[in-house]
């Protein structure tokens, strides 16, 4: 169970192909499976997040009618992964968010297909202890201006070789499962 | 690298949700979601089966518009992904063109959200000695008539309770992490 791990999806502020900070568009698709992955692995929120108020509604609406409209009744397992899903402005008002529910103050966490970072086990170890908030981006990945010393980053997952272009729902979902295991 | 290793994604004989067996339509993020995870681990080949001749042709297109279209130069490493990409009628010419690749009699490994099966590390362990055909359906899953006797089944992913309900895409990525892992 990753009771003490939530996720935030931003689609603000990321890079996009040429390296330019945007605003992403709401995926329907990664709402739902992203939420399905939470919900099978135990995490206790997941926060999608949008500066564009448009975009809020929007994401608030898919979520109100798979948990309250037609789809609750129609389909009750996606019910229950959709309603772990807070619509929030930016990664604080997340934070804040989880810090409420938890009681103590989270240790965000920071993800990348690149570089270095945390290895799986070490951020397994903080989960024991303390709420984390585990990060990612849309597009082309989190901005840098995210990157500060107090947010750590969790190592990239490596596949084969370099090709490293997994998309954001299948990285979260091998996230999950490498937290959630003991070995 | 699971350079011994061929993804099949079938959209027959596979279950609705209320157990009857159909024929799904083709999922474009489906094929580019698998793709990508199949190229991050070093999968051999990524089967799209469907016995729908329009489906066939829709598939081939998006295939194709990605690596030998716009898409192409629009975005070269997508076209990396989908250059894995065989479409085909069904199990049995997968498996067939997995063996005219590969020189050898190709395991069948079936998939399941339910159940028992081969531990991921026995499966590892094939893996390292002959080829195998990992095969996943799409809608509610692949039909009882597909596990026969030698037709191994994976074991299936487990969470952190009873939930069970992980998206196609997130399932495969999770399942090619853990054998290409070595623990």
């Amino acid at each position: 169970m990753l009771t003490n791990l939530a996720v935030a999806l931003l689609h603000y502020p990321v890079l996009d192909r040429r390296g330019a900070v945007v605003s992403t568009a709401i995926t329907n698709l990664d709402i739902h499976d992203i939420a399905r992955s939470c919900r099978t692995f135990g995490v206790g929120r997941f926060y999608v997040a949008t500066p564009v108020t448009e975009q809020q509604v929007l994401a608030a609406q898919i979520v109100e009618h798979w948990c309250k409209g037609f789809g609750a009744s129609y389909n009750p397992d996606r019910r229950v992964a959709l309603e772990l899903v807070t619509v929030v402005p930016d990664l604080e008002a997340a934070r804040q968010h989880w810090q409420d529910i938890t009681g103590s103050d989270p240790l965000t966490v920071l993800t990348s297909a690149r570089g270095h970072g945390m290895s799986f086990a070490a951020c397994r170890s903080l989960l024991a202890t303390q709420p984390l908030l585990l990060t990612l981006g849309t597009g082309w990945g989190l901005a840098p201006e995210l990157f500060t010393a107090e947010r750590p980053t969790l190592e990239p997952i490596q596949g084969a070789g370099n090709y490293n272009h997994l998309p954001v729902r299948a990285a979260l979902a091998v996230m999950l499962d490498r937290l959630n295991r003991s070995i």
